[in-house]
C-alpha cells in the first residue's frame, strides 16, 4: 500500500541513537520528503514545523468514507494524531520518543471525498518532563472552515527505556 | 484504493428511504460482505451484532505504522470508531442515521504489524433520543490483551434533517 | 451551605420565559453578584464576559483537598465546567438553555490550598444550531501559570422542549 | 467547611513513610471513616473496596446547583474522579501515590437535589507501570438508572520522586 520505508525508532524519533533532536528530524521530513507509511496511507504530511508547533496538509478521498458516505471520522482522528503527536516530537530531546497516552476529538463538520485539502496545526500546551498535553484543530483549506478538533497526553520516552 | 462501493445514506443505514433498521443494515453487511471503503482501507470488518452491541475484527499491517515503526494510533482510533458507531447504528430505528460527536481513546499497550487480528467490541452505554454514549476496547485475538479503549458520544438524524 | 437563592430556568438562563440572552444574563451576574450554588460552595464566580467567553475567578481552599493534600480534581472540574459553560451560555438565544454533554479535563499542576486565586477562561470553539464545543484553561493569577485544560460539548435546550 | 482533618500524603497514600498498600489505606477509610475535605463537602464517601475497584456513595443537595437548579456537572465529575481515583488507590503499593492525568467525564441525565444518594463505581481497566486506566459511572442508589459516566488516566508516583 506504500513504497516508503518507514522511519523506525532507530531513524532518529525515538530511543536509540539519535543524534538529533525531535525538531530536526521533524523538518528532515519536510525536507526529504520522508514519512510514515501511515501518513501515506492516509495521505497526509508535515508541512512547517517550529518547537512545540507542526502543521500537517492531508487530502480526504474516496478510500476513507464511512458507510454514511462522508469521510470517516478515523481519518480526522488520525490526522490530528499525526499533528499533535508532531507537535510533541519537536520538543524531544535527542533521544527521547513519545507516545499518545490518550487523544480526545470532536467532529464538528462532516468533511466530504470532495471538500478539497485540510489543514492540521497541533499545537503543545504544555511540556512536562514525562507527560505532555497537545491540542489542534483540522480546518478546510479553502475557506479557513473548522472540521474537527483534538486534545491529547503524550507520554515521553527515554532512550534507556526502549 | 477501494474496489467495493460505499454503502451510501439512501442505501439504509441513515435518513433517506431505508426501510431497514440500524440492527438489519448492520447484519445484512457480515452477510453480504458489504462494508464501508475506509473499512476496506483500514482491513477491518463487522463480524458480529446484537442491538446495542458489535464487534469488528481487523488486521493491523505494514501500511498502517508511525515514524516509530508500531502501529499508528489514528488507525486503533478509526477501528474503535468504527466498533462502536456500528454499536450505535444497531439501535437505529428504520430512516434514522447517526454521526460520531465526540471520540476520547486511550491507548494502552502499542500494536505491531505483525502483532495478528484484533478484535474490538463496541457496547452501547446509553440510548437517549438524541444522543447516544457508546464504549468499547481493542483486544489481541491471539491471547486476549487490552490494546486500546474508547469511549464517545453519537448524535442521532432524523430523515427529515438529512 | 449557601445564603444565596440559586437562578434556576425561569430566571431566564435556560427555558421558560426570559426575555433575556444569554450574554445579558451572564453579565447580569457579574453586575449583581449573582450566583449559583455550587459557584457558591466551590469559590468561584464570573468576573468577565463577552459573546463566546467568559472568565471565572475562584480561590481554593481547605475544604476542597484530596488525601494526597493539594486541591481535588473534582474542584478544577467544576471550575472548567463553569468557565466553559458560562462561554455557551453568553451564545445562547432568549428561551435558549444548555447543559454539559461531556468535558474532558487534563490535569496540569497540582494546585495547593496556599496557591492563591485563579483564573479560568472559557472560549466557544464552535457554536452550532444543537450542539457547541468550547474549550479553556485554569492558570494561576500570581504568575500565570497552567494548572489544568479542559474541552467539551454543550447541548442547546429549546424553551419548548424543556 | 469540614471538621474533619484531610489525610495527607504522609498518612500513608502516597509517598513518604507508609508501609500499608494503596488497599489497606482505602479499607481503612471505610472502616474508620476517615475522608478527604473534598469528599466531606461534596458529601461523598468510600463504601466498598477490592482490587480494582471502589464504590461511593454520594448525596446531592442544594449547594451543589447550577443556574439551572440541576446538580452542578462539577459535582458528578467531582464524584466520578473520586471512585476511580480510589480503585486506582487500590493498585498502588506501599509507598506509591498517584494523581489524575485527565478525566473524561459525560453526563446522560439530570441530577436533581432531591434526586436522593447515587452510587458511583470505579473499576481499573488497565494497571500499568506508570500509568492506568480506569472507568466508572453513577447510578441512582433508588431505581439505577445511569446518570453520568467517566474513564481517565492516572500516573503512579513512586516515594522517591515525591
Amino acid at each position: 500500500m506504500s513504497e516508503k520505508k518507514p522511519i523506525t525508532l532507530t531513524d532518529g524519533v525515538a530511543p536509540g541513537g539519535s543524534r538529533r533532536s525531535g525538531l530536526d528530524v521533524i523538518r528532515g521530513m519536510i525536507d526529504g520528503g520522508m514519512t510514515s507509511t501511515m501518513a501515506t496511507t492516509m495521505d497526509c504530511r508535515v508541512i512547517e514545523a517550529e518547537s512545540g508547533k507542526a502543521v500537517i496538509r492531508a487530502v480526504p478521498n474516496e478510500g476513507f468514507l464511512n458507510l454514511h458516505g462522508t469521510v470517516h471520522g478515523g481519518w480526522a482522528a488520525t490526522v490530528l494524531d499525526t499533528a499533535l503527536g508532531c507537535a510533541v516530537v519537536t520538543t524531544l530531546d535527542a533521544g527521547q520518543g513519545t507516545a499518545t497516552v490518550e487523544l480526545s476529538t470532536r467532529f464538528i463538520r462532516p468533511i466530504f471525498p470532495g471538500s478539497g485539502p485540510v489543514l492540521a496545526t497541533g499545537t503543545v500546551v504544555n511540556r512536562g518532563r514525562r507527560l505532555v498535553v497537545a491540542e489542534g484543530r483540522i480546518v478546510s483549506e479553502k475557506d479557513g472552515k473548522l472540521l474537527a478538533q483534538a486534545t491529547g497526553t503524550w507520554t515521553v520516552l527515554e532512550a534507556e527505556r526502549g
